[in-house]
């Protein structure tokens, strides 16, 4: 067994790198990070962060897992339009924080890392997504929502123009056009009769 | 005034540039590619390319806008879903091609080069939102969509999934989740009363 000053030694050399690595990936960009410069800020051996982590990329990643943990949640009040609301807000303001230079790095690292794409598309969105749909289908039980209507189909028009935004780089969305979006989705675009 | 042969081999040698340059871009990355390797594959000199291109940003943007051309354009058929099915659905299979890894390239660079993000958010996001804009609020005008609807918001819901799947890598939208995004959005999440 690992005696426990130990394990809180590890613990917080662990949270140092993280947090190292983040600051790192905001300030210049996460291609231009290196492990030699994690491990100078982390005050720790290059040793220790492969010990954790086989590369860079890994490493980005459980950053951005850790980043987004607190938006990740999906509130339920039962009131889905209330907890889509307050959920989109949260995940827009950390769009609007430096959290979007990180991100936007390891976007642009993923275009040219398969290993980095594919724990972006499988562990991040499956994270994010799956909580989301399975929100937006307790509401179709509840008859809040359309029971007929495709879940997946439904986070993606609530979603993706958060992230859109953010990774073709236009002018982030702003709360009061989360507000817009949630109306045109709930409510839709043709004429109620 | 240029003589009519000296225009048409001018002619010649741009589209010879804008074509190296996307078989280039497909095949290596937008990163990887050269100035020196458009020229030598169109069979032009370098000082040719520089005379119609400040940078490689500013030619790969060209080429962007010349491959997304054809689907730029908005049919108007007077039946608004019926237009925006057939439009969606050429975006989606022209991110289904090779040009989808052409695209994912320069995404990648905008994340790095400022005047390449700023093409692309104006020229190409203004160029391909405008027509949408515009279709939907006539549409509006025409009754088929409830006039006090953001259109901005509602192309963001209908196109932003398309775009998201390709940046994010994850699969890309195939046809039948076009259809089961327009019923979202056109007929809402909310029960119809």
């Amino acid at each position: 067994m690992t005696p426990p000053n130990a394990a809180r030694r590890s613990e917080r050399a662990h949270r140092a790198i993280l947090e190292a690595a983040y600051a790192l990936a905001v300030d210049r960009g996460a291609a231009k990070v290196t492990i030699e410069a994690i491990a100078a800020r982390a005050g720790v051996g290059k040793q220790t962060i492969y010990r954790w982590w086989p590369s860079k990329g890994a490493l980005l990643l459980d950053v951005l897992i850790d980043a987004v943990g607190a938006v990740s949640e999906m509130p339920d009040t039962g009131d889905v339009t209330a907890d889509l609301k307050a959920q989109m807000t949260a995940v827009t303001r950390l769009f609007q924080s430096d959290f979007a230079r990180f991100y936007t790095g390891l976007i642009a690292e993923a275009q040219g890392d398969e290993a980095v794409a594919r724990g972006l598309a499988e562990q991040l969105l499956d994270r994010a997504d799956g909580p989301r749909r399975a929100r937006l289908a307790k509401a179709q039980r509840d008859g809040e929502l359309r029971a007929d209507v495709d879940v997946a189909a439904a986070a993606e028009a609530l979603y993706a123009p958060i992230y859109y935004r953010l990774l073709l780089r236009t002018a982030p969305l702003g709360v009061d056009q989360v507000h817009a979006l949630l109306d045109v989705v709930l409510d839709g675009l043709r004429p109620r009769e």
